[in-house]
């Protein structure tokens, strides 16, 4: 393993991350809450009146039935792993209480063998782990496995935690003691169990991971068996189609990202993170291939990935629509959490760089401002009239849901947040990784402490002050085309290695990295045959969109100049702060009346204004689009 | 009425329409007879099985089962209205004896009500009459009916038309002395019903077609009620999506174009008829209403209409999507149904323009040169390796497959381009109209004969020769800014109405119109965001495209310069005759390595090719486009 993880507790954010995570905190996780307990007015979630019916049919009681999708629970484990690491950032009596809370309801709706799944507990018994396809029970395992690690770290309390060991040996039992063939429709509890084996130091838990990740494709006949066998179903899947659930081959012989974009990378993730932890080379070999699939062919400039609805899958190489992108929320998560296990196994710039992409632009446009709104979709052009209205755009809303039916990315996005501590920073005996650059105060486990002040992403200074002797390791992002490094102010020349620059620091040096944030203008691939002639503005991190509400109601007919210069300039968008925008010159077509002319459209110029991408769609309805026409 | 079409007899092609009409008649035909009879290795059809089988049914003898579509029945009809116009132009022993032996497979099928479709006939009788919404009864009948027609007025015999008539006074009973409620799911018996009124001249003909238009969308719960009466589904489609089947409201207060293209443009097509037959203005005003909802709103530059593949239906205003366009051919024919029926009420240049537009444009890219292979969906747009390979385009094929389960395209197409005749050509007392520029020779009811030379659509100079006096009323395109007429080899001036020149002519004149067919780049209207920046090179009627084949193997990576010369140059393109392609000066943008990159595209000068869309892959998988990136 090239370096650890960071324990939950030891990086306190500041500046732009402290604004996320305390708005998790105060907004997001209380709002999911009611969500779950029913008491919003936004689509019905159930996830409380689950565990409370599945625990009055164990006790022999009347009860409801089960509402919802059937991975329904699996919401209560994001959003207690959320809870879990907002704690380790700030006591919060309240959410600590309201957690216990929902501990206490999902105990009592565990089986006395350790079964826990609401979905069969309340009203199908009978069909449990029969289905494997469809049913998720292996998926909502692994959710409350990482929801129970994030709140025992963070609180010590082990309730939750005794409950996922006992339902994690129940699997262990099923499928290694006694030998149940398949593997999870959906990979989940594969990167879980390595979580739970970290933290409860089972070995089981480790083997029954491995196992999951081995059989995996081994078989590829599996799931057509299991459906045969079978005489129900949750949605009728096809189980042929082993490439949507990544079963088309052992995970060691896959070479291309296929399918389902969230199960696949939640498999990579886990594939990546064993081979970390095992040193398994041919693990890793198969996650290099599939990391350069989707980085070269497949990876929206947002740092988003699965490009059609349909599946909400990848499509074919290069298809990488903008009105009718799908770049799921979760996906751009799963996403991260690849990079960062990638990571895990070499420290190499290009992990850190798209963990980044992805974080600051789809993952952060996947929330509205307010924290109580959630795009599942996040295109790359809006459409007023055509985006959410028609039968190719329905999945993409020109403005954020409330809820949502399948209400994954709400509580995806919290605890990625709420966690980002661990995709920021990493060590090792004598070096600290950063990887984010994050504000705030880091106490690594080797006694080396770094406070680290910047107002990125919207600046380009990054300033640490090191308590202890050590290794600094930076990421160089591959964008900085002029990075400095200064030592206690002289500037210094460290060695730079596979895009990490490693500084030697002693007790109370101060290094200042100076990266190059020149709005700069992004030229699409010639295979990408949708964005021809198209660019984006970028600026550091992050993707820059242009809004109508900022450009006089139009930005769908403009194009811009691209030998203009781009100029930053602070503004304003209510709930957020430290925005700046950019100004560039361009123009607008007004085209001639009809649907089509021989007239030319006359061109007038404009100056138009761009704000980040992750912050579209909290001003109303607007069009919007990243990929300008560039004259 | 403003004009009567012209007899099917009284128009002989020649030229490019003669080697369509010749293309029908000596491949289409045969070819898609093998594929009824199933003798082709393509897609299996089942047609003449289905009748063999409902005809044993019926003699209670032991039968094979139903096969294919429950629409498979129209397949035969639309054969046979084809062979009825191919065999008015030139007589084909072969072919009239296949037909005739196809007429007493059919007339065995019908039952001894009248009744006559083999889905029900084969296996399902009692469920006869029980779902208008989906299993497409009075839809085959209808198609049987135009066949009928067809096949009695070129041959005179009357087999075929006994047996429709037989039909359709069972569903005339059915439907008005019995007063069964509802009306078609898929509209086509309506337009079929005015045919066979005008053939027979059997009020009970005309009043039935009056009854199915004005009793849609009266009743908005028909086929939610009729759902849930019966017991059996043949898709499961949606009864209450009101819009998919156009019977959201009364017609006569429909104002946009909604829901499936094909049912759409046949529904509108049979309201047209009626108006122009009855002089009902309410129901024109409707048909003004959807006309300019479909020319101003969803049209392609092609002539396509219905542009997603979901419900094969049109989409949004102004969602127009290139590389996943539906566009389906047999829209494209509905929409010259309905402009013709449009001329019918008012002679106007623009119902004759879009009329031609979606004949030389998408009508024909619907088949291959070698007759033997077919496009469903037209996109005006195609991409090796995404074209056909990925969800969001399965339906938009790289090359023309050689048959379809649902094969409505491939006859349907043939029975347009034999009837060519009766869209080109109209006539009244006095005055014979030509609406497309049609060499060859016309002989029309009014004593007056038209000799029509033209090496139309690629040349622009047309020349008539009339036999005996009257009004020549020729229609000018609106793409010819400069267009003269000569009377005798002098120009005269003759007054223009509506789009149309008419020019007094006595027996021996010569009149020649030239027209404006100087090249041109069309401008799409801002509202099209998907185009914004680009431009289509069409001249005269033909819209032109670029193929990889014919530019170094790439074009989604080019763009044109937009104040370049056009010129036309002949071409050859296998088994075509007459192609003159378009020559342009243009660029291609090599860009840099990686998905993304800062570096600027280089770009490179190029010479770039375009042929006439509907010639496209004749040639092997190519990238191809219509619209251009115009700088």
């Amino acid at each position: 393993m090239a370096y650890s993880e960071i324990k939950i507790s030891a990086y306190k954010p500041e500046g732009f991350l402290k604004s996320y995570t305390e708005l998790v905190r105060k907004k997001m996780l209380p709002y999911q809450y009611r969500v779950m307990k029913d008491d919003e007015g936004c689509e019905k979630s159930g996830v409380f009146s689950n565990f409370i019916n599945a625990a009055k049919v164990l006790k022999g009681e009347k009860a409801g039935p089960f509402y919802g999708m059937v991975f329904q629970d699996s919401d209560a484990g994001k959003w207690i792993e959320a809870v879990g690491y907002s704690l380790a950032l700030s006591s919060d009596k309240q959410l600590e209480d309201k957690t216990d809370e929902l501990i206490d309801l999902i105990a009592n709706a565990q089986d006395k063998d350790g079964y826990l799944d609401t979905y069969f507990t309340i009203s199908n018994k009978e069909k449990r782990w029969t289905n494997l396809l469809e049913a998720h029970e292996l998926y909502c395992a692994g959710h409350l496995i990482e929801g129970a690690c994030a709140y025992y770290e963070a609180t010590g309390k082990d309730k939750l935690l005794s409950v996922v060991v006992k339902n994690a040996l129940h699997i262990y039992d099923k499928f290694i003691t006694e030998k149940k063939e398949g593997y999870p429709g959906h990979p989940e509890i594969e990167l879980a169990l390595l979580k739970l084996y970290r933290i409860t130091g089972e070995e089981k838990f480790l083997e029954l991971s491995k196992h999951f990740i081995d059989v995996r494709g081994a078989d590829r006949e599996y799931y057509k068996k299991e459906k045969e066998s079978r005489n129900w179903s949750v949605w009728g899947n096809n189980a042929e189609d082993n490439y949507y659930q990544q079963s088309h081959a052992p995970v060691r012989e896959q070479t291309d990202a296929v399918g389902h974009a969230v199960r696949a990378v939640y498999l990579y993730t886990a594939m990546a993170d064993l081979s970390a932890e095992t040193g398994d080379n041919s693990l890793y070999d198969a996650c290099k291939r599939l990391w350069r699939s989707i980085v070269d062919k497949k990876l929206y400039i947002t740092g988003g990935i699965g490009s059609v609805f349909q599946g909400e899958s990848f499509s074919a190489d290069y298809h990488l629509p903008s009105d009718t992108a799908y770049s799921e929320t979760c996906a751009a998560i799963g996403l991260m959490f690849f990079a960062q296990r990638m990571l895990k196994n070499e420290v190499k710039g290009e992990y850190g760089d798209v963990m980044e992409q992805a974080f600051y632009n789809t993952v952060l446009s996947g929330i509205e401002l307010t924290g109580k709104a959630f795009y599942y979709a996040n295109p790359l052009e809006a459409v007023p009239g055509i985006s959410g209205c028609t039968a190719t755009h329905w999945h993409d809303k020109i403005t954020r849901p409330g809820w949502h039916a399948c209400a994954c990315c709400p509580p995806n996005a919290a605890r990625t947040i709420s966690s980002i501590g661990k995709y920021a920073y990493g060590e090792n005996n004598d070096t600290v990784f950063c990887h984010l650059y994050a504000a705030g105060e880091v106490n690594f486990s080797n006694g080396i402490s770094l406070s680290c002040k910047t107002e990125y992403p919207y600046s380009a200074d990054v300033d640490y002050k090191i308590k202890g002797n050590g290794i600094l390791a930076v990421r160089i992002p591959h964008w900085s085309k002029n990075t400095t490094v200064y030592k206690n102010n002289s500037p210094i020349s460290p060695e730079i290695k596979e895009g990490y620059a490693y500084i030697k620091a002693s007790d109370n040096d101060e290094i200042r990295l100076c990266l190059d944030m020149t709005p700069r203008i992004v030229y699409p691939s010639e295979k990408l045959y949708n964005l021809s002639g198209k660019g984006a503005i970028c600026k550091g991190p992050l993707v820059y969109c242009f809004e109508g509400v900022d450009n006089n109601g139009k930005v769908l007919n403009a194009f811009i100049d691209g030998n203009s210069s781009i100029e930053a300039e602070d503004f304003d968008i209510p709930l957020s702060t430290g925005t700046k925008r950019l100004k560039i010159k361009g123009y607008i077509r007004k085209t001639a009346e009809g649907l089509y002319s021989d007239k030319k459209p006359e061109i007038i110029p404009a100056e138009l204004y761009a704000i980040p991408y992750f912050l579209w769609a909290n001003r109303g309805e607007n069009q919007m689009r990243v990929w300008m026409d560039i004259r």
